[in-house]
């Protein structure tokens, strides 16, 4: 059976109460619940769980059940920009699942949270509805305050629902993407501008490679700076690449990679291919040669 | 519930009739048969099948009952050595399994066999009752021909069963051992010479790593030369030193490694600690962030 992930994210980072009783409402659909990331000062919750299709969309419905009547945001602040309480839900493709699978998921659930919930929903990434709609940050833009006007523009009718915010829970955001890649690659020295440099040569806003996103910051209590990254699609745009191309723009500036770092989850694969490349395997080997991948599948 | 691989080799490589029913004994325990590699001029079979502990047990001991009946080993002609119709089987420890449980089931299966069947056994490797048995070779030497004569001597009493071969069975070597890698390294030259004096740098047995077999030999109709390798602790001589040294030797020659490959399966664990690295991931990286690790065990 495909098995998909889903990682939405709530706007509510504080009352554990509310916290728990979503973790709850989604354990209760039968999928598992891999992770929950409560972030305070963003006032946002990332959940990640797992499942079957069918028990994936049931999580999704029994979150929306649960949470809506506990948020409310009209009095909600916090750092993080967010359209809606339930502000971004997001299906990525684990085994068997194709991102096709996951683009369907997002219609189908955007379809039934805009009926049951009577919440406007934008498709967005993959399942998009138009190449003007694929960026989150596009969407997003004017957040929860400036959604009444935006939605009255016939540019952003949204994709389901009505035309106007839910009174409290604004809009969603649903879509179907790759698995993200939090990574960061700490560099032998504090001097920031050579992070930012870097970062700006690698990232794809200013000519870098297509599927990072990088930023260079200080890590002061270390004494030494760090290039933060997220990495949207591992396989066009590997790790491999990302830390080779890193090391050497840091050699340039005299500068040594101390470590990297993965922060959260990251899928086997992006790690497999890593190591087949540095090891140089040829063509023959393939990922039905990974045991734990063959017992998976007999 | 632990995981546990076992890997038996039967000295049939030929009948292809004898080779389904010991197939089909072994699916009938429940357990997963994940790959089955017959040599005919070996005359030789190596099953590989996962499970829990009890059903590899049952089927350990249903393969014994269906192929003790169909293999004659004084009728037995083959180039590889061996001193049993199943000549060898060793478990592996895979997912939340120890090498202790492995231990346990060898010895455990070891009796059972004798019980059963009056095979005499001798445990091996991790499993073995003194050092002098560890070596598989070791046992194995003299084969079934010289196996009365074996076992004749105090030393080589068995572990379990008759102090005398089973007729047509002859005797089996049962045991716990880490998973083994065959990896091979292709070399951009045809010069033999500097493929045997690669393998002599890097195997155990002429002063190199601890748990790496190597040899050099001739791909002739590619007019290269390839060291071919057993590693057999992927977790304490990992594959990336295996690769980096055999390349730096390499070097030493002025000649470059053109690829590599891995024959059969590998633990995703192999994979993913060498890509950490190569990459230089921090301390703070745990295997519990592969996302496929986490989905296994929530």
């Amino acid at each position: 059976m495909p098995l998909v992930e889903c990682v939405p994210n709530v706007s509510e980072g504080r009352r554990s109460d509310v916290l728990d009783a979503c973790a709850e409402a989604i354990r209760g659909a039968g999928v598992r619940l891999l992770d929950v990331k409560p972030d305070a000062s963003h006032n946002r919750t990332v959940y990640t769980f797992a499942g079957e299709i069918a028990a994936v969309r049931a999580g999704v419905l029994a979150l929306y059940a649960r949470a809506l009547p506990l948020i409310d945001l009209r009095q909600h602040r916090g750092e993080h920009p967010r359209v809606g309480a339930i502000d971004v839900v997001p299906f990525i493709p684990l085994e068997g699942a194709t991102m096709a699978d996951c683009v369907s998921l997002a219609r189908d659930v955007g379809a039934q949270i805009a009926a049951d919930f009577q919440v406007p929903v934008f498709l967005y990434e993959e399942a998009a509805s138009s190449p003007a709609r694929r960026n989150l940050e596009d969407i997003r833009r004017g957040e929860f305050e400036g959604l009444a006007a935006k939605l009255a523009q016939p540019e952003w009718r949204p994709d389901f629902g009505p035309a106007a915010p839910h009174p409290t829970a604004g809009a969603s955001v649903v879509g179907a993407r790759m698995p993200l890649i939090a990574y960061n690659i700490n560099l032998a020295t504090n001097r920031l501008d050579v992070a930012k440099k870097i970062a700006a040569a690698v990232r794809q806003s200013s000519g870098g490679l297509r599927f990072v996103k990088a930023m260079g910051v200080e890590l002061a209590d270390r004494g030494i700076v760090q290039v933060s990254m997220n990495l949207t699609n591992y396989e066009k745009t590997p790790m491999f690449r990302v830390f080779e191309l890193v090391k050497r723009e840091a050699a340039r500036y005299g500068v040594d990679v101390l470590e990297s770092e993965i922060i959260g989850l990251v899928p086997a694969a992006a790690l497999t291919a890593s190591a087949a490349w540095y090891m140089q395997f040829n063509d023959a080997f393939g990922e039905e040669q990974i045991l734990e991948n063959r017992l998976r599948r007999s």
